[in-house]
């Protein structure tokens, strides 16, 4: 039986659109309804009630336009908000933590696993307790990395700003022998290189989306909810927020031009 | 006659913390309330129309609680959406954007003034358009900070990487012979140091809390709005997110505690 209705992808704002690329390529047959909630957008500063009270909205927003998944692509609301929702939602839901924290434990051989974030994920502490359900033993060294986020959306990555930030933050790693590092937020690859270069070289890093993309993919599949194919799909972008800075920052993250882009009220959804 | 209703504050955030403190100081008998759209924060990177609905929801809730003026601490929200919402309002309201432009035009000798905000107040235009209204044939350089505001509320504002962020925007006023700067953005304070320190001497800088406080006291007066008084003021706080962080980060701003701290839902408020 194939599904035809589309995957509902979440996210405080632009960066998930990179889950949404690795979605995409790997579930080419499936339609993606992407919510960026830009007028709310950073998550990452905020508090648990809020985050959830966005979360739920942007969720209902997205069930009424009838997805029959949902992916959370934020690690803000994946670690604060999805583990009170996914016993509600109607339909499977996936967020970016365990996927994540599968990856790295399947990677590192030492079993001693670095985790950056948002302040709010980090003092969640979502990381941590899914990879020591993954691995019991696991030694987990979390480090809050604010300023990686501004440094990434205003384009700052290649800078000796962005090696400076790097090196005050990754300083928490020293002396603890990690061999992964999981980048636990949308914004983090963008990074990448800085982030690889201020740690040196023999640590692995993790981008949650296309472990994200993966084990959506296997979601679908065991609940017999995968599409038949056949013709191009036509993906739909909504935001919250003027769409303006959305594509041009945008583009950072996605590399093409967004058709299809919309701006909605999600306030009060419900 | 004395009037002894409060006066509305209104920010993003914190930030405006910093022109609450000098019109506390200013105006020892006035109350004050002050609300700060934390759940939303920040606006300097969000369009027009989110920006002026936001600041519209705000208004109301702080006119639904019986205030005689509002003063917008908000530099993105004085200059985006104040405009169209002043002549709607039922009391007398005032935002920092003209007080800073006037303090500026009476600093400087040469008419060469420079401008610093955030990407949304920057790409207004406001604050040019206000210091030339005041002082025809201005020069005006203006330049968008946006890393300033993350810097500011992490407390990195002594840091190597603050003079490097620093260095790179002020580049903008290389050549361009200003003797004054108006800080447009309530964070920037926070950073006075480092700005003065890599424009140089002989440029002075201006932050629009003392010249706010001083325009509001005459608006109040003009206005026959000064309260009588006698015995103490108790301000109150309001904030849309949890008010964990708002404590924390605004002691940075205040030196203060906050007594009477209190979590509002806004949304929709008309």
């Amino acid at each position: 039986m194939a599904d035809p209705r589309p995957i509902g992808v979440f996210d405080s704002g632009i960066g998930g659109l990179t889950v949404f690329r690795a979605l995409a390529a790997r579930l080419p047959r499936e339609r993606i309804l992407y919510l960026g909630d830009t007028a709310r957008v950073p998550y990452g500063t905020k508090s648990r009630e809020t985050v959830d009270r966005y979360t739920r909205e942007s969720a209902r927003f997205l069930l009424r336009r009838g997805i029959k998944a949902l992916v959370v692509a934020c690690n803000t609301a994946s670690a604060l908000a999805l583990p009170s929702l996914q016993g509600e939602l109607p339909v499977p839901s996936l967020g970016v933590i365990d996927p994540g924290a599968h990856r790295a434990c399947r990677l590192s051989e030492s079993g001693r696993i670095g985790v950056i974030g948002t302040e709010a994920t980090i003092r969640s502490g979502a990381y941590p307790e899914a990879i020591r359900r993954t691995r019991a033993g696991a030694e987990v060294t979390a480090v809050a990395c604010p300023l990686f986020v501004p440094l990434a959306e205003e384009g700052w990555a290649e800078t000796e700003v962005a090696r400076l930030v790097a090196e005050s933050y990754l300083a928490g790693f020293r002396g603890r022998g990690i061999d992964t590092l999981v980048l636990g937020c949308t914004h983090y690859p963008l990074l990448r290189d800085v982030i690889g270069r201020v740690l040196g070289e023999g640590i692995r890093l993790v981008d949650s989306a296309e472990a994200t993309a993966t084990e959506a993919a296997e979601m679908l599949e065991k609940n017999a909810l995968l599409a038949e194919g056949g013709e191009a799909v036509d993906h739909h972008f909504f935001v919250t927020d003027s769409s303006r800075r959305f594509e041009e920052v945008g583009s950072r993250f996605l590399g093409m031009p967004l058709a299809r882009l919309e701006q909605v009220d999600i306030t009060g959804e419900g």
